[in-house]
């Protein structure tokens, strides 16, 4: 840790780390931080998980509303033999009562959507310096505003929990990018492209494939989030496929979104998949869904780069971010994880070359040195890496390493994106959450091993 | 032949022929059509090698503005021992002189983009009623409305080569969308993405890779498509890649291109070349590129799907046309040869079959007819096929498969996009120009194995 520290140092003396407006407070590094969750449904239950494998942190409280996930929470703790929590649990606003700074020097969110944004301003409020919360920030654009503004108040660091972020081989071709193999950006494209249809769909019971009930008769996911697709048109689901690409682009730090266009596609996947598990005549088959099955997004960056984004979750098809980046010197895809670099690719330009050798030749140093860690936890080990970063910042009292702003910016892309399809596919301008603070903000994400 | 024609008529009866308002002219079947061609560069070359293998055709008159490709066009006369031509040469209307509906039957036009339009309308002025010209068909929105009206007041056919709409895996993706295999169709993807800068640049006496030169320096395409690049932003070339999905969508035939937005990236592949080819002091490194190097278009279409677009010609990269079809059944995507049809496919959800076997189980009646024929031409047998289409037609009298509403939508993209790029990513209008006769018109593009 300390020679990690000291490489920290470093390079902010080098100045390619944040500079920030946060001040360390005077407290010294904490050797082990207590944390509270609010939200123990399947997604906190594995930030939990995740957790309880760590020596510098005790999960002193968690909240929910749901006995029998507050109940799979408490067997977590027990078959660690760690100790059990304070439960906060009763009605909507239990969690109020988590979020003192006395008990508590960390607050982690995993609840839906769209109870996000108040739980972080009622932390902000209740003095909370460091706040962690599954994607997305926020529903409304106001929503985004508010909680940036309020952060910088507070002076406090809101980091949203984007593990896409982490994944080996987005850190790879980022590591690639900041050694220019790429040249110049140009394009990049990535996406949430994933079949949850029986996701948003259950039996009441079990979580997935199992029925074609949501809302009050769903379970999990289904219970909350298929309204979403019910009543709202454009990418819900933005910061897997932008997260990677934003650090790559250095957005709020040198560059920014500048405008946005959103396309969506007419509604058929979900209704058909009602009347298959349910039936023809099963009740649901009547809900009209607002959610185009694929919305395709357009992203300008202020440096003349674009960003296509795809969402695309009511249809048959294999899991893939399709993430494409592509510069001057050469181009990344994943979906054939192909790669060709202009004079260094074994091939002619003709060819893609198998990226494999590429990204294990340009492995992140988080990588090799966490790997053994990462692995032991969810989504392929990137559920380590962004908990470890945000456990890390809160015991140095640093930075978190992705901030407010690149959780308003990452997340604003689906109000932006449902207003720029309501109007007709308008070009819709993309705010600048910074307040121009991007001119002058540096890139440091992962710019160690050390977090 | 007689048994193609039957089924043709049987489809016609069927109701699945294209209803036209095209009157066959009273002249019976012919077994011989005589062709001229105007442009005999390197494609112009490539269309009189695929008619000089043909017993069907005689092509009895060529012109250009070079001797070079004058000589070059008739040593593919002399090697094959057909009779030679009459040449038509001396100056920029010496094809008017070609035009003569007595000497020739059909003509094909493949002279440089900007040529198009002014040839056809000066062929459907001379009174031919075959003109089948290279993509695309006009430059700007009002070439394309010109062409159109002018050829329904004529009576005439003009077809554009889009020799894409025949490759064999497209067929047979077009063959399962006819079968059902993808459902409702909801979202497809093509493009143009191929390293063109080697083409765009040369020494001015070899066409590929030999120089830094263009516009009167240049040789063959650089001679004139590169000026096109210095002075529009858009997609120049949206043919290739939105051919296919047009007739997979029914296009022009039930539905139609509603709206469109492009997004273009800064330029720099085309500048970076000249500077690594020609020097840092060539004086072309001072030109002004307009074209941005990646240019994503989308397109609403009426009955609720959306097309997505690329063309990317300046960058280092592996040639992909970025084919995907998507519907309520499944995917394709060319890039990696996958495909995912729900409840067919080998695998679950999360896994790609490799699309290899589905291609040859689904290969189109046209591909296992004359698949011989195809592969002694050019571009993979694609060639063959589009020609083959035309001259069949025109010795039948019958309207092209291909026509020029089919023409005109698909080659608008690119004044559209330049509008819309200009317009600050504006969504605009794409226009009718079939006046409404999408809505009764019916698909029949390669409905048998005739042609």
């Amino acid at each position: 840790m300390n020679n990690s520290r000291r490489k920290f140092v470093k390079n902010m003396s080098l100045g390619i780390a944040a500079v920030s407006t946060f001040n360390p407070l005077s407290k010294p590094y904490a050797d082990k931080i207590k944390i509270g969750v609010i939200g123990t449904g399947l997604r906190g239950q594995a930030h939990i998980s995740t957790l309880l494998k760590r020596t510098d942190t005790e999960i002193t409280a968690i909240c929910d509303i749901e006995p029998k996930m507050l109940e799979m929470s408490r067997k977590l703790f027990k078959d660690t033999g760690k100790p059990l929590p304070k439960i906060f649990t009763g009605d909507a606003y239990a969690y109020r009562k988590l979020l003192d700074p006395k008990s508590i020097d960390a607050v982690i969110i995993a609840t839906p959507w769209e109870l996000h944004t108040p739980m972080i301003l009622d932390a902000l409020a209740g003095g909370l310096k460091y706040i962690a919360t599954e994607v997305v920030l926020g529903v409304t654009l106001e929503d985004h505003f508010e909680v940036v503004r309020s952060t910088e108040k507070n002076n406090a660091q809101v980091m949203m929990l984007e593990n896409a972020c982490y994944r080996r081989d987005t850190l790879a071709i980022t590591n690639m990018v900041r050694q220019g193999l790429f040249g110049e950006l140009i394009h990049l494209q990535g996406g949430y492209q994933h079949d949850l249809r029986g996701v948003k769909f259950n039996d009441g019971i079990t979580p997935y494939n199992s029925g074609a009930e949501f809302g009050e008769k769903g379970f999990s996911e289904a219970k909350w989030r298929t309204n979403h697709s019910v009543n709202r048109n454009g990418d819900l689901y933005p910061t897997h496929g932008v997260g990677p690409l934003a650090v790559m682009l250095d957005i709020n730090r040198g560059n920014r979104f500048e405008s946005l266009n959103s396309f969506s596609t007419k509604a058929r996947g979900l209704h058909n998949y009602i009347a298959k598990k349910g039936g023809a005549d099963h009740p649901n088959t009547k809900v009209l869904f607002k959610l185009g099955d694929v919305v395709t997004t357009h992203i300008k960056c202020t440096n003349g780069e674009t960003i296509l984004l795809q969402h695309d979750t009511n249809l048959p098809r294999p899991y893939s971010l399709g993430f494409r980046v592509q510069g001057t010197g050469g181009i990344w895809m994943n979906l054939n994880n192909g790669i060709y670099i202009e004079g260094q690719s074994k091939y002619d330009h003709e060819r893609w070359d198998d990226a494999k050798e590429w990204l294990e030749k340009y492995d992140h140093p988080l990588w090799k040195r966490w790997s053994k860690e990462a692995y032991q936890t969810g989504h392929d080990g990137i559920d380590f890496f962004v908990m470890n970063a945000f456990i890390e910042a809160a015991k140095r009292k640093e930075p978190t390493p992705m901030d407010v702003y690149d959780a308003a910016s990452w997340s604003a892309i689906t109000p932006l994106s449902e207003n720029s399809i309501e109007l007709g596919n308008e070009t819709v301008t993309f705010p600048d959450f910074t307040g121009g603070k991007w001119m002058s903000r540096k890139n440091d994400f992962a710019s160690t091993d050390a977090y």
